[in-house]
């Protein structure tokens, strides 16, 4: 069986909500299965030098436009940004991560929660205590999940997960990479749909 | 008849020299002509604090790989970078805003004519000259070409270009604007096809 896509993500992307929904069925479609892979953008700017997009001058004003356009483009209905954008994710990212260990369909399930969470319910999740009650509808037990937050395993596990990332160059979110081939965004969606049924081009 | 949609590039662009061998069928196919605009990032860039993709750490390996990789997914054959990336292209956008005041259909094979010298043929367009010679190909008088890139009203009228595109909120290249929508990106051309399609979405 071939291997899992890697599937690069930050909590508090637009474009990592927006590929969320669509990156399992994609992979789905020719038989493959996705690595749900939580990172943080904070770190990973800081190693390129850019910006949070929305911070850029004109680039910001647009992305925004962008981001409900390409909802709708995609079928992905109304997205409205959160009032408080951008934020950190270690939280999100800790719980996801811990729960992988555990179980990976459920950490999944907790991640594209996480999302819903922040990008339609205006639940600040950078707040632990609102991650884990995230986490816990889908049955996962609170206390643990906010546990898993601050426990240094944890955090060291994520901090490991960032620097592989920049080790295999990822630089934002949402970021795939397919047998070693890398897509920047939710726009190489079209080319990941290609090189997974030839095999590249 | 509806208006030309705003086709803002730079001539250093790898995905603006993409777009420009798109972009004519895409307004073609909708009933649509098209306003090639060429602008100057170097101009841009320092309004938004930006560099060229190319020089952002990981980003810019990325870059390159999909430089090539976008060019044979839209089919449009082999990308090789030029050895000389970026470059200024005062000269070239100087010669084809000059040229489309007489004859803008011209301009445009001249337009085309610079990119595809830049891009295949390794011709430095940076240097006056070797721009004056790329436009008497199309049939351009060399030396009315070379000197519209010294002339104070071609260079003023270029100023205010790169002035209007940037108060329309151009940040990047290839930037099109179709009925004051902004698309930005050869990856929004889907968008922009929808768009010409229904009238927006």
């Amino acid at each position: 069986m071939a291997a899992p896509i890697d599937f690069y993500f930050d909590f508090s992307s637009p474009y990592g909500y927006l590929a969320a929904q669509k990156i399992d069925a994609l992979a789905a479609k020719h038989g493959r299965t996705v690595n749900w892979r939580p990172v943080l953008l904070g770190a990973i700017f800081k190693e390129t030098g850019t910006a949070p997009l929305t911070a850029i001058p004109l680039k910001g004003e647009y992305s925004k436009r962008d981001f409900a356009r390409s909802a709708r483009f995609h079928g992905l209905g109304e997205f409205r940004m959160p009032p408080r954008f951008p934020i950190p994710t270690q939280a999100a990212a800790r719980i996801v991560l811990w729960l992988k260990e555990q179980d990976r369909a459920r950490a999944v399930r907790v991640a594209k929660a996480m999302f819903h969470a922040y990008f339609v319910d205006d639940i600040d999740i950078s707040n632990p205590d609102a991650a884990a009650a995230i986490a816990a509808r889908e049955g996962v037990d609170p206390a643990a999940a906010r546990a898993a937050v601050d426990d240094p395993v944890v955090k060291d596990a994520l901090k490991r997960e960032v620097e592989k990332a920049l080790a295999r160059g990822v630089f934002g979110s949402p970021f795939v990479i397919v047998d070693d081939e890398p897509f920047w965004g939710l726009d190489r969606f079209d080319q990941i749909d290609r090189w997974l049924a030839s095999g590249g081009f």
